[in-house]
């Protein structure tokens, strides 16, 4: 084992690492759940100790981005400062009271033979996490897959490597001073995209791959990787407004969808807006928008309305702003909108605000969505809001995991058969 | 919708019936569970009343099978004869009395806010199967697609097409016998290697791709896919033979699991016997296995006791033969027998025979295995033998799905939240 929990980079490569993972992840598989809650109140109080070291690091990250201009929407994502530092501590002792999904017997039965049949979870192994600026996203995930009884290789966005690069270091540390295989915890950052290709390319080293980001950083691991995926977050959400909305909700809930926090994937990209109720709500709704900074992009009927209005083209149908911008569309029926959302949606959240039953039940029935809503704003999308505690991601994949992930997506089964010498006839 | 249940290459391609299969997935999806049951009635009568046109057909594929010399193994996957196509019908039957997974609620809860959160399973979609010579899995996988609400679009093994294009369109003339959209069973054989690699590419149009066959088709499908895939099948196959192993069970169970039919993928591939059990046991299942004409590829301790044995080589250790040979291998200790399994298993099954405790239950924690046994038959790890009905292979990932699959496993989930107007604070 190790003790060293500091990378030196000249006498490593990343396949070195994603294979010392691999042989770290069957000490961290047999932790008990009371070493694994201790592991990360551990790593909490690491974290809350190394604040200031943290939150300088963070200031160089933030200085090189504002120098490389990426913009005030980033710059949110990637920013630490005390308050969200204590924040991430305070997410490791959440994750650390989660119950442990280890060990857990969710199936079996005897067989007509006798054989006893039993399928228990048990940890995948190594996850792999390929993501953007934000620098919460390694401790949440470390927290996580370590709660979960599994290794962990990171590899963040290049914008927030000064504050991974600390944060990655006061967890192997932390593994380190409990006497665990800080190996369990890896960063290939400091491969740039070499570390990157590494693990979508380590098959048999890294069980599950989690991308989260740009829709391009998802689909370039989507396509690539051969390490099975767990896609994740791209949002092209959508608000569809019923004929029968009442006016505060649909105000309301389109508002607060697209401005309490624009940079994140549940935020609404596209509004639907029934051509009944086009004339009396959209004014409405355009003006709470235009009141908090939003551009509207919309289509004649919108620019009629709203003076203002940007003309939508079609790559506006598929844009996932993740800032302060919107599409707004006047559509003829459900049906219509319906179809609208089939083709652009990315399959993350779609909610409909309507007073008609008969409209609502069929939204739900018909969408194909990872999460589908009446009456309540796409925010809810969200592993805390869940009750799952710290969030893995949102999966916008079918298999495995739909939806936001907590610790049960972090684990696999297997199953367990005990018999006295049976064969089969 | 199309009413032709008959292919016509000449004016298709295999990207036409991909889309077709989307679209008729979404009618698919919103069939009761009675219009399913309905439907596989109908599919199994069908079978039925076709099975001299399904036998001719077969006999086609054998006759060809013959002249190109396959071997007696894949002779005896591709064949149906009268009672395998009774046994086909059979096992459709079996599936229609299986409970429906589609709206089944597997979780929810209130938010804090009131918004009613329900998490449902639904179904994939559409669902790809690439596989080679066993016909029967084309009619295995139609009947669980459809029961889980889902289409499918098939790619069988040239070896099989006879049967396979008899099969299918037997299926499809059922679909709309009923008045369905036939398009919701496609195959893709008619175009060759092309057919298999537009399904592989498929992102969007088909939802999950299984393979199933051998360890090259996987391996093509899992790395070349950007559609998501569960890995099924191959199996290196290993039983433990303990010091502790009581001679009978290890004779019968090793025999069982090597002769009982040795084409399929639960099948053994190689013992691994305790250095102290060795002289006594060996020679005993040696001979129960030598008496059914399997062939023995052992090391030198084997050679030692076993006459005519092969001398096995590094290709043996990672061979799965798929018919009448095993590889025997003496390890001093249980550390050995876990170090061997965890380089040259595919996680399909391993079995231990053994009475001693602690020997099995660190077998059952440590193998990291689909399937984990102890004195018990590796041939037993099959959906009927686990209950589930027919099955749609064994997964071997860990992600989604592991070991035998039933229906649940070919079904996603979404999320429905319903409000009153709520928005996040």
């Amino acid at each position: 084992m190790s003790t060293t929990p500091v990378f030196d980079a000249q006498a490593d490569t990343a396949q070195a690492r994603l294979v010392r993972a691999k042989e770290a992840s069957r000490s961290i598989a047999r932790l008990t759940s009371a070493d694994k809650a201790r592991l990360l109140e551990t790593i909490a109080e690491a974290i809350e100790s190394s604040t200031a070291r943290i939150v300088e690091a963070n200031a160089l990250d933030i200085e090189r981005g504002r120098a490389d201009a990426i913009g005030e929407s980033l710059i949110d994502r990637l920013r630490l400062d005390e308050r969200r530092v204590a924040a991430l501590a305070s997410a490791v002792r959440d994750v650390a009271t989660l119950p442990d999904p280890i060990g857990q017997v969710i199936g079996g039965h005897r067989m007509p033979n006798g054989v006893a049949l039993e399928q228990v979870r048990v940890p995948f192994g190594v996850v792999g996490a390929i993501y953007e600026a934000r620098p919460n996203v390694t401790v949440d995930i470390a927290a996580l897959a370590l709660r979960a009884g599994n290794a962990v290789v990171l590899r963040g966005g290049s914008a927030a490597r000064e504050s991974n690069t600390v944060l990655v270091a006061v967890m192997r540390q932390a593994l380190a001073d409990l006497g665990h295989d800080p190996e369990a915890i890896q960063s290939v950052d400091d491969f740039g995209r070499d570390g990157a290709k590494a693990m979508m390319h380590a098959r048999g080293l890294i069980d599950v791959l989690v991308p989260r980001g740009s829709a391009a950083l998802i689909e370039t691991v989507v396509t690539e990787s051969t390490v099975p995926v767990i896609e994740t977050g791209a949002g092209v959400v959508h608000i569809v407004i019923d004929e029968s909305a009442p006016m505060d909700w649909a105000r309301d809930i389109v508002l607060n969808a697209k401005v309490q926090r624009p940079s994140v994937c549940n935020a609404v990209e596209t509004v639907l807006v029934h051509r009944q109720a086009a004339p009396q709500l959209i004014p409405v709704i355009a003006s709470a928008l235009l009141s908090e900074g939003v551009a509207i992009h919309g289509d004649d009927m919108v620019a009629g309305l709203v003076a203002g209005t940007i003309p939508a083209t079609e790559e506006d149908w598929a844009a996932e702003y993740l800032g302060l911008e919107i599409a707004i569309k006047v559509v003829d029926d459900l049906d219509e909108a319906l179809a609208h959302i089939r083709r652009y949606s990315t399959g993350h959240t779609e909610s409909i605000i309507t007073t008609d039953t008969r409209n609502a039940e069929r939204f739900l029935a018909e969408v194909d969505s990872a999460v589908v809503m009446v009456n309540a704003s796409t925010r809810f999308t969200d592993g805390a809001e869940f009750g799952f505690g710290a969030e893995v991601g949102i999966s916008t994949q079918k298999l495995h995991a739909r939806g936001p992930m907590g610790l049960g997506e972090l684990t696999s089964t297997k199953w367990l058969a005990r018999g006295s010498g049976q064969i089969r006839g």
